[in-house]
């Protein structure tokens, strides 16, 4: 018994410090920790499971809406970099930059990419020529390097894994809609696979990404009340095709500029997974995108049949497409329920010498631990009633945790009474002025507006900070 | 017509000027271009689709092993990468340096990785501990940069797509057994999903990676006679593990140096795909891994329900699993017949009036373009036989121009006049000095030791060069 209560207190309780508890379960669950280049993580077995799942789903989605996938270089000549104003601005205080290549110093410096826009649109400025060439929906899966100051696990790093996605298309309303298309995407594929509920909407000009027109954003709440942006998707107008000279001509042999859009998810979503759905034990993952989706533990596996009949029963699983292991290693069955529950996995299959003798097995849920009695010969279509069962309940959870932590606002001391003691997303009116989102801030001690939904409600006819006439309807929070 | 023949025209002849033609059918099938970074390729979807159906089933055959993911950062200390000697005399003259982040002065500079040996060191130095840690069968899909003076698509270029596998284990034998392993894992890979016939075996001294023990290689002939290697796996030894101090303690509680062993196949492997298949109507590409299997083009499409039919045939035969699009493009049927042969699908449908009338279509075979008119109520199942049958024509011409291409030679004026006039591989007997490799360089024109095959024959006593007695039979050819 020593060993198992070490293993659960080598977590810290979530609600003592979220913050320690985050980093406790990111460190025994083994899914990344920090190199010897400061701020860039290694991505080990069991986190980077996780985002190759993550990459499978999100891919096929894209691929069925018609986006083929692309590898541009790692790195960005400084010329290029600097062709478009206001995504130099954003951009150049935090990129490395290559200075020396082999022996030689090199004439022109190159930047490691912090994002590719500048990458795609120098191919398409000299690929695209007639409307025939359009659209493009191009994306690419890879790492990009930004020099933070303060760095998380998977939250915010100097490197991350991500997707780009980058498209031109011949109209405003055909790049307007692929944009929304994609953050419908992204909702779609975190709600559902991530089971993560979310408040969608777009951001306000301040928090909008270096050199778009619109961003779009989906917000995620975590357990400690704070907010995650998760995903987001640019519209830019002819911005980036005027700065890079990207024209076509239409039918007509008239020229025109092509509108373009861009749309990323990185491994920062792994985050939000930890922070929605874990617990004291640990990590709790969706089945839809768990590594292991159960695991199979031999109770008394010295006894005579025991390990034979679990090692039967995870072929016959596997044989059925489920993602399973058996852990038959020389721990307690304490200890290894302990560390199934620390990893997250979903489900836990036991059998010991009386499940045999009943020809039964135990399913265990990680999330509620309710145990089910499952006779062997309907455990391969029970499991993933089971495992579907799991996937709708956390997101459930999380949905009624999200709807209780989101409330309205008409004046500053209702919301900062409400920051002070709910937490979570708070409704107000806004007038539009970026004096008073840092007003807001200051006051609050941190808030932002995280997006503005499409779906408005008339609060107040006045901004809830300066008192005039109110535009928008916000969703605050404080971010990570 | 005249736009047939401008396409095909685009395309120079492969016995007129090979490199030239090889460029041309990059170019003209869209599958890579170079970027505005000297010797930085941009992979068009074209080419990087396939890539990504590589990555697919490599990545299976690796899991199969036991293989897990990871992913470490694209940036190493300089301090870290010089721990290992010639590790960092190998490397050293062609990686790219970062010497800036953000606004800062780095302290110490950071190279961007041309391999990742010293990246997973640094972590196993700092989490192995037990015997009960290993193995570790790591590997990871990445980029790599090695500052190379002349490039070419694919074959070699500063950035390029590559897995790199790393291994640590107890054992001298387990790790050796696992080079081998890895080995006849792209070996397989490679003959039986690529259709390419492979000479194998292991490098001599002068031509390991840098810090190996030992090199195993495959080794590909190109249509134009040179050799491609084609992906190697390493065997280290302790070398790196001592140099790193990774250590493990036994079961009697002893301390040991770990064995460990990389392996490694790139993007160069497009190439030799391009190089052994390829005709002077463009790429031809195996069924296997080709993006697009089939390409529907429907005939006299004008006409009343072809577009219908045709449009009918592509979702029986997507729905039946194949990997199928349809041209129908306002291109003539002679053009859209040269561009699917210039992009390498391996088969393409034609369905007309005359087709429909009779129930049937005709499938036309990219390498041999023999015409086969099959019943549209038995497509689906037939089509699978003639991609198998193409899959399994292409490694058996390519096998017969391997074996036609090996010969041997026991004085060095037969070698000479064998690379002259046949090109291709020849055997030699080899006394194990690096100075007669040296010799046989410059009397050849460039001809360098591939292998020393697992099967060795005793062609004669002597060092073909020296004349001192032989210790290996070696594989010579001119390489890419």
């Amino acid at each position: 018994m020593a060993k198992e209560k070490k293993l659960v207190e080598s977590i810290t309780s979530r609600d003592e410090d979220f913050a320690q508890w985050y980093t406790d379960v990111v460190r025994e669950a083994e899914l990344c920790d920090y190199s010897g280049v400061k701020g860039c993580l290694n991505y080990l077995p069991n986190g980077y499971a996780i985002w190759e799942n993550i990459q499978a789903d999100l891919d096929k989605r894209f691929k069925d809406t018609g986006v083929q996938n692309v590898y541009l270089p790692v790195l960005i000549p400084e010329t290029l970099l600097q062709k478009e104003k206001d995504h130099i601005e954003g951009f150049a205080p935090e990129v490395a930059w290559v200075t020396k290549g082999g022996e030689e110093n090199l004439a022109e410096r190159f930047c490691i990419r912090p994002t590719s826009e500048t990458l795609f649109c120098d191919v398409w400025s000299k690929t695209v020529q007639s409307h025939r060439d359009l659209p493009k929906v191009w994306n690419q899966w890879c790492s990009v390097l930004r020099w933070e100051k303060t760095t998380r696990p998977f939250l915010r790093s100097r490197e991350f894994l991500w997707q780009e996605g980058h498209t031109i298309h011949a109209t405003y309303e055909e790049a307007e809609q692929r944009t929304i298309q994609m953050l419908n995407v992204y909702k779609d594929f975190v709600e559902q696979d991530l089971a993560i509920p979310l408040v969608t909407g777009r951001k306000t000009e301040s928090e909008k990404f270096a050199g778009a027109q619109d961003t779009y954003t989906i917000e995620a709440l975590m357990h400690d009340g704070k907010a995650l942006q998760s995903g987001t998707s640019h519209f830019f107008g002819n911005g980036f095709a005027d700065a890079y000279g990207i024209q076509y001509l239409d039918k007509n042999n008239e020229l025109h500029s092509v509108y373009e859009t861009s749309w990323g998810l990185s491994t920062r979503i792994i985050g939000a997974i930890i922070m929605v759905h874990g617990d004291d034990s640990g990590l709790v993952l969706p089945p839809r995108i768990a590594p292991i989706q159960t695991r199979i533990i031999p109770v008394a596996q010295h006894k005579e049949g025991v390990l034979e009949a679990a090692n039967d029963l995870m072929d016959k699983l596997k044989a059925a497409g489920y993602r399973v292991a058996i852990d038959d290693s020389e721990k307690s069955p304490g200890w290894k329920f302990s560390e199934q529950e620390m990893l997250g996995i979903p489900t836990r299959v036991e059998i010991g010498p009386k499940d045999i003798e009943k020809n039964q097995a135990v399913i265990v849920r990680r999330d509620t631990r309710e145990k089910i009695f499952v006779s062997l010969d309907e455990i391969d279509s029970k499991l993933q009633e089971v495992l579907d069962d799991v996937q709708k309940s956390l997101y459930e959870k999380a949905k009624a945790f999200l709807e209780d932590h989101i409330s309205s606002a008409t004046t500053m001391d209702e919301m900062n009474e409400k920051f002070n003691t709910k937490k979570g997303f708070i409704k107000a009116m806004w007038c539009g002025e970026e004096a008073c989102e840092e007003e807001i801030k200051a006051q609050t001690g941190g808030a932002t507006s995280r997006c503005i939904p499409e779906e408005q409600e008339q609060l107040a006819d006045t901004c809830i900070c300066c008192g005039k006439p109110a535009k928008h309807m916000v969703y605050w929070g404080k971010a990570y």
